[in-house]
């Protein structure tokens, strides 16, 4: 075998090098390494880009004014605490190069690119370890005291990636209280709470007017399906927002990305259709991992599975190209910090592709 | 009259902003303040866009490879000297955000970025001023004469922004020997290369194989119309190449950005009627312009033109107040180095715009 194939990928989702490490054209791979609502690329937006082709010949707005706008209405917060991007990621990189934290605390397993961010911008980065048998929750008390002197971030995931747990609303809101005390910023990123079942319950969204030491990252991408567009946004204190407006690349969220957003805020008719597809498909795919005697899935609150091999057979590397070779693509989730590689997360996909899964992993011998 | 109709903007092309400070519908404007190729966006990359809307739902290649290879066959340069970016703007940042150089020497009048790229990485910036009456031409011994102990790089533009000459290839060759010579890199932005009468001839492309000393900036954006689509891509040795790829944000590149660049290169036709376009209408705008007597014009060698005004009734925000009033945007050239309140920057577009833009100025009372 290619020692290729047991190459790490950093993140999920990248189809174009997992089509060329496995040989398998990228049409014959059923992708459960990205997390994005199943219900694909809203029909809106589709129209929205063929009616506007044209407007390709303007450059993007650098302020986003309209996206400001709609995002103001959409999360009643003023458009001048709002900042867009390409993609959550330009907004998290551009924070810390406008920050320069000396040290950050990060509870993990998270994201990674949060520390690859905090590193590049000089910051120290220590962990605060979620465990396995606290269900990878968050304990305020356990938090505030993992903050040592001189952290001047603690970055949070809301859902957490890859765990898909959320964070109790007064367990974020003690630990606000505290870095406020502080003045310490908390920073939440969002960007998969319109995929849970309320929402607005656990977003942390209604507490950023008036509140400097607050900060959120949001996206387009994974509720409406389109990471190729590239649109995210933070909300945060009107003088940050300015400060990374100002260092912020001029142009980086292009024309279709910019305009595009009121579109997709007011598809009602899509964002119903997501809710129905979550509430069923999360509970389906959970129930059926959960008849496989050598899976353990946890309980997932958004829209992914984190997962742990009970059986020695398969590590998630070897699984991951087990899988491949089936046409089905999982993230090997054991380069996340404080995971092994007993761990793989799937994403929850629609009815069809999820009993294809299904029926895969039941032809795995273990 | 409202003071925010003098509110001074920092590039051409912001059509929003524009539209907003006059209270005039953006469809309302003709843009001649923005550099682009007057046959608008074009048919080939629309209907890739129609055929690949449902490829937004994977994320884009962070490598983009597939473009790479394109570039590689269009350029003859191999695909590890090539990195993609959102617009030569993002290459531009990132390349001074690696570099990170003491000392930059940048001939200008220029494109205004220059400096505040390479002042955000914490450079001191020299300029070295491109007179009027040498038609702002490089000359080579001047160049060189002029880079103090502790220069890092030397930054151009060819074709030079905003002022429309081309250096001649001699200079460049013998810039570039001194800057071999001293271990000083040569940036040469060629972003308008191909909307000159010989970009074969002038471009330094056919130099950069095997030379440390030489980093090339190009962008799809002026050539094909595009810049809501956000692509550009820099051309320079393995080693720089790989630090700025690391360095970048992942996936800052869009879907259809990443994968339709081998259609624009590909669309002969497109091409071909590029070139009768420039060559009709740059004639034809200049020579039109050199008939008032309140302005001169200076000889374009690319899609745009300086011009001096030589009433004193008018400075070029004044007059750019008075032409927007009639519908006509233009580009108010007195925030360049070196350049004052006397120039303006006019767009070559396509025949009937251009008339259109001639008989409004036959409106203006000098």
């Amino acid at each position: 075998m290619d020692k290729n194939v047991f190459i790490k990928e950093p993140h999920g989702g990248n189809i174009y090098k997992a089509s060329e490490q496995f040989g398998i054209k990228k049409e014959d791979l059923l992708d459960f390494s990205a997390n994005l609502n199943a219900l694909g690329v809203p029909r809106s937006l589709k129209q929205y880009i063929i009616d506007n082709l044209d407007e390709l010949k303007n450059y993007p707005d650098p302020d986003c004014l309209q996206l400001a706008r709609s995002l103001e209405n959409y999360l009643d917060v003023p458009a001048d605490m709002i900042v867009a991007g390409n993609g959550a990621s330009e907004i998290l990189f551009l924070l810390f190069d406008v920050l320069k934290p000396k040290k950050v605390l990060i509870p993990a397993p998270t994201f990674i690119e949060y520390s690859i961010a905090a590193r590049q911008s000089g910051a120290e980065v220590k962990y605060m370890e979620l465990r396995e048998k606290d269900g990878f929750r968050l304990d305020a008390g356990k938090l505030t005291g993992a903050i040592e002197p001189g952290v001047e971030v603690v970055f949070l995931c809301n859902p957490n990636n890859p765990t898909s747990a959320t964070y109790p609303r007064n367990e974020l809101e003690q630990a606000l209280e505290y870095c406020i005390k502080k003045k310490i910023l908390l920073v939440i990123d969002e960007t998969f709470i319109e995929l849970t079942d309320d929402p607005a319950g656990y977003s942390m969204v209604s507490r950023i007017k008036g509140c400097d030491n607050l900060f959120l990252l949001r996206a387009f991408t994974k509720l409406f399906a389109i990471p190729g567009l590239r649109l995210g946004y933070g909300i945060g204190n009107e003088d940050l927002i300015t400060d990374m407006a100002e260092r912020k690349l001029p142009w980086s969220v292009n024309t279709f990305a910019c305009n595009a957003g009121d579109v997709l805020l007011k598809d009602v008719e899509y964002l119903e259709k997501t809710r129905q597809w979550l509430l069923e498909e999360k509970e389906y795919l959970f129930n059926e991992l959960s008849g496989f005697w050598w899976m353990k899935p946890f309980k997932p609150e958004t829209n992914f599975i984190l997962v742990r091999l009970l059986t020695e057979k398969y590590s998630a590397g070897s699984l991951r190209v087990e899988l491949a070779g089936k046409g089905i693509l999982i993230r090997d989730a054991s380069n996340f910090m404080f995971l092994n590689d007993r761990f793989i997360r799937l994403a929850v996909k629609d009815r069809k592709s999820n009993e294809k899964l299904i029926s895969v992993l039941r032809t795995i011998q273990c």
